[in-house]
């Protein structure tokens, strides 16, 4: 992964999305001590980042009858959305026990959900044999070089706000799943401002990620872990994304639920945005760890998929 | 209430408040088919309007011992603000039973809560005493022309930031309470964009705005309504605001509580946004009388103070 190819994904999916904020707080930096700049892609179209990578692909595809793809969160709409985009068909695999609420959202961006009797086991087979059979084009959601470029597109757009900003980001902090966005994001950033650190932040109880670069291998969780962050509930970083994440990730930090959950809470009731808890990791590795961490801090608010309550 | 007064406060209170952004949404507007500009009044200086006219009573006064208020709401929050950048004390008076969540808000911004045997009866009697005894000055939550001046300033910014959109709203839809704020944005839209319509919008319950101005006088409400929009629970108009929107406001819309609930889920989920029930009191008007609306819509989000639920 290069520069130059963010930089061609940028060119590509440009038209069809948000140049999302860079929000600013005084109330978060003064009740935490850092300079905080938020990169709000719980804004971007969608509501969330995964609609750059999938459209980074899509439109590169030479006339594809439709888009196909496994996922019951946020990758599911970003499809569908590039669907939209291109005008085809967009067929989203998801097990039979997916929230409705999910399968509606996807639904309501014009895509058909195929579910029956999709398991967390098959949904893999099920896609395979779907892709035979209609001929779609796959977008997987993380480990692919133009899915990959597509997310780091929002690390791009981050740094020109800081430098017109005139801040310094110290260090850039990012939830990591699969990797695809803290891949597209490091490889933008190591090249623009080789001195800026890149974090990536997952759940205690999803740390494949620390573990793997701790180990210098893969290594997959058991099961899909328990946490609130349900965009990061993978089981193992890709085979394509983990090598970049060995050469361009500085550490992962791991957080507590409670962090994550008081981390949506300030966000909700301090900048008055919402964002899923997924995207409210970066600022829970502040709440948690801020005293190690530099001063100034740009935090990858990745998503803002989640349920009203009233 | 002339524009002049608003010019007036709008240069006392800009080093103090944010210029909020006047927010668009393509996939509301293709939802509920209208063209609408969004004031953000939510990401206001303590999460609401009431800044603005706090700030510009406060900042008229000559070396004021503190600021004492009444209120239970988003005018604690301003007055306790306005407070602070004037450097000196707030008590605010608050009925005992108020919720212990406002009053934990309103210490936040360094107030000091009054509310001793304070009952919804007693309050205003209770207040005149800590006059008296505290020789601070008093901020009315609306009927002050210093305050409806300062509540103007919104619907001067909002104006300002449509033209710079290039568009002419052809009507900007105000929350009513006290009516401070319409008597204010009214001021402001028919000085300066004359063919722009006023409407008020109260829920259901709470209408004696609409009654106060089909019959010609302050029509007052029996006792406090049962709405979700705590922000206009008050009980009738002022004497000062009631003979300006008589003149400047082109009627008023009654929303019912389901439509309240669903503008603020659609502000939610679709935008992103924390509103609070009042500050999506325009949409909710949008939402039950879209058809007889015109195109182009300025809606005052008046605020964005409601709890987190995870």
């Amino acid at each position: 992964m290069e520069l130059a190819e963010i930089y061609a994904a940028f060119r590509r999916i440009a038209p069809y999305t948000h140049r999302t904020p860079l929000l600013t707080s005084r109330l978060l930096d003064r009740l935490l001590g850092k300079r905080l700049l938020l990169k709000a892609e719980h804004l971007q179209k969608t509501g969330s980042f995964k609609a750059r990578g999938a459209l980074s692909k899509a439109l590169t595809l030479k006339g594809p009858k439709g888009l196909l793809a496994v996922s019951s969160g946020n990758h599911a709409q970003g499809v569908a959305y590039a669907a939209q985009v291109l005008g085809v068909k967009a067929l989203i695999v998801m097990p039979e026990e997916a929230s409705p609420l999910k399968k509606a959202a996807t639904r309501a961006y014009g895509a058909e959900v195929y579910d029956r009797g999709v398991t967390v086991e098959n949904r893999e087979r099920v896609a395979q044999a779907l892709l035979e059979e209609t001929g779609y084009a796959f977008i997987h959601p993380f480990d692919d070089p133009l899915v990959v470029a597509g997310q780091g597109t929002a690390g791009l757009e981050a740094l020109a706000q800081a430098a017109r900003l005139g801040v310094f980001p110290e260090a850039v902090l990012v939830p990591v799943g699969g990797g695809g966005l803290i891949a597209g994001v490091a490889t933008a950033v190591k090249a623009l401002s080789p001195a800026t650190l890149v974090l990536g932040v997952e759940p205690e109880g999803a740390d494949d990620a620390r573990q793997s670069l701790e180990r210098g291998e893969i290594v997959g969780l058991p099961e899909a872990p328990r946490t609130r962050a349900d965009g990061v509930r993978t089981l193992a970083l890709g085979r394509y994304t983990f090598p970049i994440l060995r050469e361009r990730v500085d550490g992962i930090l791991t957080v507590s639920e409670g962090a994550i959950l008081e981390a949506e809470r300030l966000l909700f009731t301090r900048t008055k945005q919402v964002v899923e808890p997924t995207g409210a990791l970066p600022l829970a590795a502040v709440l948690e760890h801020g005293g190690g961490l530099p001063q100034t801090l740009a935090l990858l608010l990745s998503g803002g998929n989640r349920d009203f309550s009233p």
